[in-house]
């Protein structure tokens, strides 16, 4: 199945860090959407909220320090069943995150989007860890098309 | 074969300075790197450069206002024989680029990276055709991790 894959990496945060700004509500909120809430433990869910709704995702894995891994429960018709998962690991001097959007059923043109968009997200997560400011839904985002209203 | 797709729109730009964008070796050093040379011409050759070479391309189309692709004839050993397709359209008020860097043998942590990289890039193009000031290699490029180098 097709699937969304992103690197990032950065010499100024720790795996640590990188672990928390995937796996805490203040740090999700950091990068991704102000608007977050959940339970953060292996079955507890998560709500993301945009203009017009959003995503829930179910935690199915939590290995602190190196993985989270997440299922699609409620969203947009594409992404439910997809699956997020992100890994981190120190490589050289850098803190290094993979990650990867899931089990897409099909290359959309929605999927197009979601890929460049998840990237601008993870590119504001390096941010958010080396200045303190990411660019998240709700604070900072600079639109990458019409589609990200 | 695994895909690296991305979506970019703007409102700010026609589809003719969008093909322009992707078309001309003026365009392409405003978004991508500085250091490109080449004939845009259906079996011309594209030589784009960095830090540590960079890889060739073959035009095998070129659609007016439509289309581009190229395949991958010299460059990082995970490129080659890999395809490059940008399609433009319209859609509402907007000129639309999906781009696909089709072709690749396995999801190395390099396809992770160049997903990324491809994004930022675009993300730059739009920025590009909005203001006239992308993010290209040799010029405002910030990295995403070591390896953008």
């Amino acid at each position: 199945m097709p699937n969304i894959l992103h690197r990032i990496g950065t010499g100024k945060a720790t795996v640590q860090q990188m672990y928390d700004a995937i796996s805490t509500i203040k740090g999700l909120s950091g990068w991704w959407t102000t608007k977050v809430e959940g339970e953060i433990k292996i079955g507890g869910i998560l709500q993301f909220r945009f203009s017009k709704g959003g995503p829930d995702f179910e935690i199915i894995d939590l290995q602190p320090l190196k993985k989270a891994e997440w299922k699609c429960v409620q969203g947009p018709k594409e992404w439910v069943d997809t699956h997020i998962e992100f890994n981190i690991s120190k490589e050289n001097e850098e803190t290094v995150l993979l990650f990867k959007h899931g089990g897409w059923r099909e290359e959309v043109e929605f999927m197009h989007h979601c890929s460049t968009q998840w990237a601008y997200f993870l590119i504001g997560l390096r941010k958010f860890l080396e200045t303190g400011e990411g660019t998240p839904y709700g604070k900072n985002l600079e639109p990458i098309s019409q589609w990200s209203k």
